[in-house]
Order: structure tokens, then sequence, then C-alpha cells
């Protein structure tokens, strides 16, 4: 079994108030693909121009990354994001976004890719989306992230899109500004009436929450004193969830499956923040984040003791 | 055993975008009265106007709440609060203060509040709430809110007031404001070196989080799909929290203990925002609270289970 990714292969500028990188490798593919490569072999799907390395690709190479879908396009230009953060860290700004080789990018998957068990289509157009949801007919596990960019510019298309896969993994807020409800109840049965039955909201520093038919699960972030770099948290949220799925082909999506999900999703995020860019998943182990996911499952819990109430 | 609470005790306007209250019984001791009346005898310390009568006692008392240390002040005006939420519940707008006879409030406490096992000062003066304190020397176990209006104006009394207490409830933002840090697990180690051993960070729509020498807990809000009101959602939390602790008079406060206050809290909470002010608080029972404490404990946990992980 195997994972597949559609996204964004980027270089990134970003500030920090602990300090700025001019050029490091990001985009919501790779920061996906590094956290799901945990769990399972993941095939990622993206365009990169001409200033698109040998030293990018080994990042993802010595994660087990299958490259080969990486599309390289003659005489273009990477992706380019660069952003700033202040002390808010759930408060970023966009400084500038040069879309180079995915102006025109039209995904093309291999055998490899589309054959793939669990698919997770990343924060781009939402018709792109779909064009690659219809080349993984044979997926058991589809889920989508967007951005307020397409709620706003490309409404109908993201929610057809958004019919077409089991689970979404969006943002608190835009997630209550595409289906303009309140609230995190009313914005999640929304969204399953046009077909998803796992919405996932993804709250930055304050965590993430669940609703299925099953019910709703909510899950604190880890507690990190040391946060450098929020990019790419909810993009390694959503690797640490796809890829605990495909890591369990034959068992049935059921709440235990999926909140073991949230919980190594949760732990891969608290990992990426910990440095800039990617920097922290490339000497990241597997015994960190046994033991991480054994901490988070310790500071959530309590145990229920009935107490005499006075009515 | 019993539980003394200093604070306001009010008439609030409060408009949000599911209706309007001109002036409805509210302030921080009523509602931290209000919930913590469900697990033992609470005394209300507070002064009121004229404009304070049977039908506002009559609120405390129908809970058992003990009001002998109401102070009315003859010819005054009972503090008067207005604001106003949009949408995000989150961010409140104030329209309106009148203090009334909160200006010039000297607590003076009855040898029945004074002698409570269990103190909440509520968010007040913090030169009023360190003459409580001195008042209940024999105090189990005393706690503290504040506000950014007192960390801008009186930050030194109130780093004063909070050296004296075993703990404190603060917005997380403000905790943050206080101590000039940017994430949590650092700001409660700064007033941890201050004194209190229990720090509680309310997150609002997102939950609370408690850091003690024995570690994190991290607790999601209840899910709700109506929420009408979120005036004294804090104090209601600091009520369950507190009236927690005073129900178990000869036990430790180790972790477990507290991590169970908190699901107690934030389940009060809960209820408290389902209606407009204090509304829903009349109507509630002890088995509506266990039933929820159940539910909550149910959608947080999840169960760990090792998964083969690729180095």
């Amino acid at each position: 079994m195997s994972v597949t990714v559609v996204g964004s292969i980027a270089f990134d500028a970003v500030k920090t108030p602990f300090g700025t990188r001019e050029k490091m490798l990001g985009g919501s593919a790779v920061h996906f693909s590094l956290a799901a490569s945990f769990f399972d072999i993941v095939h990622v799907v993206g365009p990169v121009g001409d200033d698109f390395g040998e030293d990018e690709y080994d990042v993802l190479r010595a994660r087990g990354v299958d490259t080969a879908d990486i599309e390289h396009v003659a005489g273009g230009q990477t992706f380019f994001w660069a952003g700033e953060y202040g002390w808010d860290f759930n408060d970023r700004k966009t400084l500038d976004t040069q879309l180079g080789v995915f102006e025109g990018f039209e995904p093309k998957l291999s055998e490899h890719s589309s054959g793939a068990d669990v698919v997770f289509l990343a924060n781009i157009q939402p018709d792109l989306q779909r064009q690659v949801r219809a080349q993984c007919s044979d997926a058991r596990f589809v889920a989508l992230d967007s951005m307020n960019f397409w709620i706003e510019s490309a409404k109908d298309s993201l929610i057809e899109t958004i019919s077409g896969v089991d689970c979404i993994l969006f943002n608190d807020a835009e997630l209550k500004q595409l289906t303009e409800q309140p609230n995190l109840v009313l914005a999640a049965r929304q969204v399953r009436e046009w077909g998803p039955s796992v919405i996932v909201a993804k709250q930055g520093e304050y965590g993430a929450a669940m609703i299925t038919d099953e019910g709703f699960f909510g899950l604190p972030a880890f507690p990190l004193e040391t946060v450098i770099d929020p990019t790419g948290a909810g993009d390694s949220f959503a690797g640490g969830f796809m890829g605990y799925i495909a890591a369990h082909p034959g068992e049935a999506l059921d709440h235990d499956l999926l909140r073991r999900a949230m919980a190594y999703g949760t732990t891969l995020a608290s990992f990426n923040v910990e440095a800039f860019g990617v920097e922290r998943m490339t000497t990241l182990t597997s015994d960190e984040i046994a033991e991480r996911v054994s901490d988070l499952q310790r500071i959530t819990h309590f145990i229920e003791k009935p107490v005499a109430l006075r009515d």
C-alpha cells in the first residue's frame, strides 16, 4: 500500500521572531511527504523548475519518498512563497507568491501514484484536485485541504471537489468561512451533507478536532516551549494523519483508528514547528515519534470519578 | 467545607447575533457562585446597589448560595457592564462600564466567608484581591483571575497578589501578556516562579490547559451547536473547577484530581454559554452535569497502539 500527495513543491522565504531563511525547501506536498514517509511509501506529484536540484531531491529520497512523479519543467522556476510571522503564530502575513511552474500545471499521475491506497489533495486549485481525484479511482481514502483564496474565488468548484472525497482537513476558520456556520458542529454537519464522512478542523496552537458519524473527537496540540516556524504544520499534520491510515490497510476506518491517526498528525505537526522549514523532519526518528504519541495520550486523558452534586 | 468568591455582582446588557438582553443578572462572582453551588456551599462577597432586589437574591438562594456577605450600599447603583459579540465569540466589545457601588468597595468578610476552605478571587483590582487573601489565611486552595486592564495598569500589584495564591485561572492571551512569553509552557514557568503551583489557561471555544509540577494537561471545550452568550463562561469554568476541589477536602491536589476539576470546569462553562446570562444555570441539573462530564471523557480519549514506523 502507499500514499500519493499532489500539491506544491516550493522554495520558501520565512521570517519569524526567531530568525530568517531566504530560500529553503517547502511546499505543502513536501511537508506532507516527509511526515507521511514515517508510515508508508509516499509518491509526491507536483512541478519544479530548473532551480530545484539534487540537494532538494535528496531530502525527499533520504526519507524514501518516491520522486518519480515530480515534473521538471525545463526553463521554469519553482513555486516561491515568502511570509512573515509575528509573536502570534496563528496570524501570518504573505509577502510574496510566485507561481512559476505551477502556472499551467496539469497533474499527470504514473501508475504507481494513481494506484495509491490513500491520496491527499493538498491546497491547490480545486479543478486540479478533481482531476487528480478522477485519476485515483481505486483509492480507499481521499482527503483534501484548501484555503480562503479558493473559498472566495472558486467556491462552486471547491464544493464539487469536496463532494468527491472522503475527508477534508481544513483550518478551523476556513471551515466556518466555507460553510458560513458559526461553529464547528454546524460547519461539519454542512460538509457531511456534501459528501465527506470525516471532517477535521485544524486549530493551530490549540490542536485539532474531528467529526464523523461516530461523533466528535478533540485533541489539544502538543505543548512546546520552542516553536520556531509554523510553516507546514498543517501539511505535516495531514501527513501523519493520512500516513497512519495508509499503514492500516486492512482495518476499518472507525473512530478508534481515526483518533490514533489524529494523534500521529498532531505529533508530526509538533515536530515540524520546532525548526525552520523541513529541518526538523530530516533528523526526526521513529523513537521520538512513538515517545511523543505516548506523552500526548498521557497529557490529554482524565479519569472520571463520580462526585455527589447538589441539585 | 465551603467556597468563598469575591468579585463583581452586576447587571449586564448583552447583544449577540442571537438576541439582546437590556439588564440581566451577571458579574463574575454570580457566574462563579452558581457553577460552584453544584459542589458545595458558596459564600459570595461583593457590593450591590438599591437596584439589586429580591428577584436577584432569589436566583442565588435557589441554588443554596450564602448571600449574607453581599453588601448593600444604600443609595448606590449596582455595577453595570454592556457588551456586544459578533460571530467570533472570542472577540467581544465592551460598550459601557459603570462601576457604581464598586467604587470605594472594601471587602469585609464574615467568619463564614473568611473560614472557607477554597477561595476564588475573581477579576477585581489586585490590591482588593490581596486584602481578601489576607482575611482567608486558613484557606487550603486560593485561586485568582484578572484581566488585561490590571496587567496594563497595576502589573506590580497584580504580580504581588499572584505570589500569594496557589493557582491562577487566566485567559490564554492574558497569560502571555502578563509574562511577555510567546507560549503557554514558558508563560506558566514564569508564573510558577512567582509562587502559584497550578496554572490554568482558558482558551475560549478551544478549551483549557493546565500546568503544574506534575506536567501539562490539555482539554478541548465541549462541542456545542448552540452557543448563545459566552458572558461568564470563564467564571463558570472557575466555579466548576474550584467547586470540584472544595468537594474533595481530604484529598491531595494531585494531577488526577485537578484534571477532573478541569473537566467539571469545562462542563459548567459549556452549559453557561447555552443561554443568556445565568438563565441556563437556573435550570441545570446534577444529572445533566454528570452526563456531560462522561461525554467529555469519551470525546477526548484515544487509545494508543504501536505502529511500525519507517526510520
